[in-house]
């Protein structure tokens, strides 16, 4: 397991700038660069952890929470290099912080940086990072009617998860009613469908960022 | 089914100054306000729904969301007085326009005023609206780590509600955790446990705020 380091996000500054810095040194390295959103207990830690079992990605992972490393820990548990930010009381990531972060990690050893936003379907999607693209996790006990409620994220998300898909046969989730918003909001998007129990759709949601990785890479050379 | 009011929400004013207002209005009046914080897909519309199921309490609700008045409706649909307010991407309510919704509530024929708040752990607990105090809804399927997580609120909340214990039998959720690090947050605070498919545990939590609603009339006279 290695060391945790924990990090305490300041003041607002000149955030656009640091999101542009981030932009342009991912660029250069080819490093894939992914802002992970939802609603706190969505499903966000569960997913990295399945994520860095799985075979085959060179991962590290930037936790956004207000208070706690317990994400951090649970990343370190499967050596993932993980850097820890607390934004006490602070609503979402700011890119100061997180190129802050990132001088901590081996990033040139990487194929995809997954920043892990603080719990919130809201604040967290208006606020670059400097990151390839936002992915939106929505976990199924949430409801299906959650896209059209908060359309910021899910209108401009490269990614749609939908989460704890084992508890379906327990909830009256309009499958039919969340698909269609989805595409609505943001036409052509992917929604993979993952059940961390049984690690149904894991696969799939690696593959894409498999593929996603590959092709930042190419794009440098 | 009653007309249902969406207000915008416009650039925040100077909001002391509101939630001040509100608070003694609701004092002269004896008028007990309540506002309602947890995630997207907590179970906050569905408890008011059950709340207003359960006859002795005359109620209204002010619904925050980013977009859509689907919550208004549910609401309305059960003939309690609403208004939505739709923030367009503002991640909290705020108090003038709450001031400005309660003008179309017909208040002195109320026990009680709820304020469902934006779908939102965070930054909903740092404003005050003017409300005699905070609730904190958490769903059982968000996971017994989220008060630690998410302190402010659970820390000044004036009760805590774990909804969706329906689905207890098919989570990893650590009852004995998630009662401990509450009491530990906010010793003697009560927390109600609720089911709103079997009602389980809403009429203790009616009771509660029908007496909280009574000790605040009796300090008017």
């Amino acid at each position: 397991m290695n060391r945790i380091i924990t990090l305490q996000q300041s003041v607002m500054a000149e955030d656009e700038k640091f999101a542009s810095s981030i932009r342009e040194r991912n660029a250069r390295m080819g490093l894939l660069m992914v802002n992970i959103i939802g609603s706190p207990g969505s499903g966000k830690t569960t997913l990295l952890e399945r994520t860095a079992l799985n075979a085959g990605l060179a991962m590290a992972v930037i936790e956004g929470d207000l208070a706690t490393d317990r994400d951090a820990e649970r990343m370190a548990r499967l050596d993932v290099p993980v850097v820890q930010i607390n934004t006490r009381g602070g609503c979402h990531l700011e890119a100061n912080v997180v190129e802050r972060a990132m001088d901590s990690l081996p990033l040139d050893t990487l194929d995809v940086l997954f920043v892990e936003n603080v719990g919130n379907l809201v604040c967290p999607a208006e606020f670059d990072l400097g990151e390839d693209f936002k992915v939106a996790v929505l976990s199924a006990p949430e409801g299906a009617d959650k896209p059209l409620k908060y359309p910021f994220l899910f209108a401009s998300a490269k990614a749609v998860l939908l989460t704890k898909t084992d508890l379906l046969p327990h909830l009256s989730f309009d499958t039919g009613m969340f698909d269609a918003d989805v595409e609505r909001l943001n036409p052509g998007v992917p929604v993979f469908r993952t059940d961390s129990i049984s690690g149904a759709g894991i696969a799939e949601w690696v593959d894409f960022i498999r593929f996603k990785a590959r092709e930042k890479r190419a794009n440098v050379r």
